[in-house]
């Protein structure tokens, strides 16, 4: 067990990699990530000695061709999960839609797609858009989070949730659920999104068959950064993609007219890669160079705790929305109130981001590679300030159609 | 008609615009479009002035969330697309993707998509991957080129082809092949990734049903730049999307249970948009504000010209794989010869750079803005002094698997 003195001193070095503006307290790196400083000096070399000098070349002599599994392998140290069986393309939507249809079609006998209704809603309508349309009669039900595991039956071809619940930061058992499932003969998908970079993931070591998340939350890829696919070694050449792209042939430059998947993860491959946000994840990536993601999640309970004990002690108009128990939470805590959206509006002006969930859900990121414990209580005491004070402009109460 | 003087000032100034590398002739902007000199600025910043010091709050202050459909408008002046019509998004093959998915469903009753053996194979490939996994007996028809408009009866639902052929540069008719297609009761989509930006297109007057289209190649965007989709207005409204993502959402940040399409265009949207990419791409179109696309493509026809008459005066031993008539042919010239992949490298050796096809084509683009006449002349007597003095590696007969 490492000792405060050592996490303070391993994540001061991590903070330091950061290009953090003054004056921010930043709790909203579960929505984007900061910017490490190593990533502009990355794209610009990307744009000018690579696309610039290189043209054409660059997509051989500058590894372009290869960037997505090299960053997915990265990405797989990070969430347990061996080499070839992390790919990085698309969006997390979209590398939903690939693994749903893999899972639903290599389990054909059955027909449901279980979920639950914490689930971030484009994997709700990925969902529904496949099942929808996909011959025979599949169909999508939805349980409450706690009435996953009793929903499990041998109708369900496949449980798909996240396992941290982007509101709440509630968490699911990744290995009950998983085993439970195969148990009944269901397929898993797990969605990280907001888990890679924020918890110990075990991947291969829970069995799970597939999952997918994103680039710019915890990892720090940047805005829209491409999203990343996991795939079980057991299934990888069993799937016949639905998205069936000439990156992902055996031979994209042999030019067949009839596609045939290349071996392994690489089928997961659509279009041509998004080379500058590519490059911009993987440089993000350094940070997490020799970092234990058990220190990152012994710090993160540790800043959680710290939270939930400074607001509430300062904060009785605040509810807690997140689990108590820090091990059925993320990495984040929630706190609901009617004024919500006004309240952070009043945070963020002082300084604190966070940000806001319909309706009434106050959302904060603890990314232990920049939060440090200071922060944490000078966040509480400014948001007990607001509170108290009832600094908040009330006529803003809510704002539809916005990010924050 | 403007005269010569006056196009080459205008494109003496197009030209300014770019960062090309001393030494090159580029004649591969029909891969990968050279960088623009603007770019790099706005790409750093992104990085450091909105992701850096506004971080979440970008979304909404710095505009990211309204880029896609902005860049879209832009690529849609260049395509004859009305403002709404034009969504920037994902990559080719999935804005393929979600068309013919659309196109298909719209018209129901047929089973038949139409396309041609020229076609890029990704756009097969993704016909394939769709027609095999949708209900009913959906299939594949592929014929030759020339036989498009014969093989258009009422047995096809959509008629799916890239205006101009990747490899050799033959140009469809797309106004009489989409009056065929719509006179048999079938849809059309157009791949334009070799007409926008290098040909006039008139998606609106010509009636098309769907387009989509890639911004690496003649628009600069940058090696991997999101492509485009268009859907006529007369069927934005009536698609139920596949790729049902949170993004192309009525109300994104409502966080509703359950998928509601957009409005219009918006609903082609699926996930968060790659806000690098996106911005590279951007600032690229820059070059072409002003621009009318009749005046490039009477410089392309010039370009091309000069280079068939001088590579076949002196060069017999390569045989022209274009049409000799410059309005069935889009804005490059293919060459073929067996040692075709061996020639390319030598050429690539002597700072001409175009690209190779399997199995025997060499493939020059001619992108107006920034190649002149006088690169034409060079690069043929480059070419010229390569075939006369045999000076390819003929060890070098094909390199698989690598992009030139």
């Amino acid at each position: 067990m490492p000792t405060p003195t050592d996490d303070d001193a391993l994540f001061a070095g991590t903070r330091a990699m950061f290009a953090l503006p003054d004056g921010v307290i930043y709790l909203d790196g579960n929505s984007l990530g900061p910017l490490p400083s190593n990533v502009a000096a990355r794209v610009a070399r990307t744009v000018q000695a690579e696309w610039g000098a290189m043209l054409i070349r660059a997509w051989n002599d500058a590894g372009w061709m290869d960037l997505s599994g090299k960053v997915g392998d990265r990405i797989g140290r990070l969430i347990g999960a061996a080499a070839g069986t992390v790919m990085v393309a698309d969006t997390t939507s979209i590398n939903l839609f690939k693994v749903l249809d893999a899972a639903i079609h290599l389990n054909s006998e059955r027909s449901v797609v279980l979920s639950d209704t914490g689930n971030f809603p484009t994997d709700l309508y990925i969902a529904q858009g496949l099942t929808a349309r996909l011959p025979g009669r599949r169909m999508l039900r939805t349980v409450a989070p706690e009435d996953v595991m009793a929903a499990i039956d041998d109708t369900v071809a496949v449980v798909m949730l996240t396992e941290v619940d982007y509101r709440t930061g509630r968490r699911h058992d990744m290995r009950a659920i998983t085993g439970a499932a195969h148990d009944a003969g269901a397929l898993v998908i797990w969605d990280l999104a907001h888990s890679a970079g924020a918890l110990e993931v075990d991947l291969a070591g829970t069995g799970v068959d597939f999952a997918v998340g994103c680039g710019y939350k915890y990892l720090n890829g940047g805005p829209g950064a491409p999203a990343f696919v996991y795939v079980a070694p057991r299934h990888q050449d069993g799937i016949a993609p639905l998205l069936s792209g000439w990156i992902g042939h055996a031979a994209p430059f042999a030019f067949d007219p009839d596609y045939r998947p290349a071996p392994g993860i690489d089928r997961m491959r659509v279009g041509t890669p998004p080379v500058l946000s590519l490059e911009a994840l993987d440089a993000a990536l350094d940070v997490w160079d020799g970092i234990d993601l058990a220190r990152v999640r012994a710090r993160s309970i540790l800043l959680t705790e710290l939270f939930i004990a400074e607001v509430e002690a300062a904060c009785p108009a605040l509810t807690l929305a997140s689990p108590r128990d820090a091990q059925a939470r993320g990495s984040q805590v929630s706190f609901r109130h009617e004024e919500g959206f006004a309240i952070m509006q009043a945070l963020v002006a002082r300084g604190v981001i966070g940000d806001f969930r319909a309706p009434d859900v106050l959302r904060f990121g603890f990314a232990p590679l920049y939060v440090r414990p200071e922060d944490v209580k000078s966040a509480a005491a400014i948001l007990a300030e607001v509170m108290d004070g009832r600094l908040w402009d009330r006529s803003e109460y809510r704002l539809r159609g916005r990010v924050t």
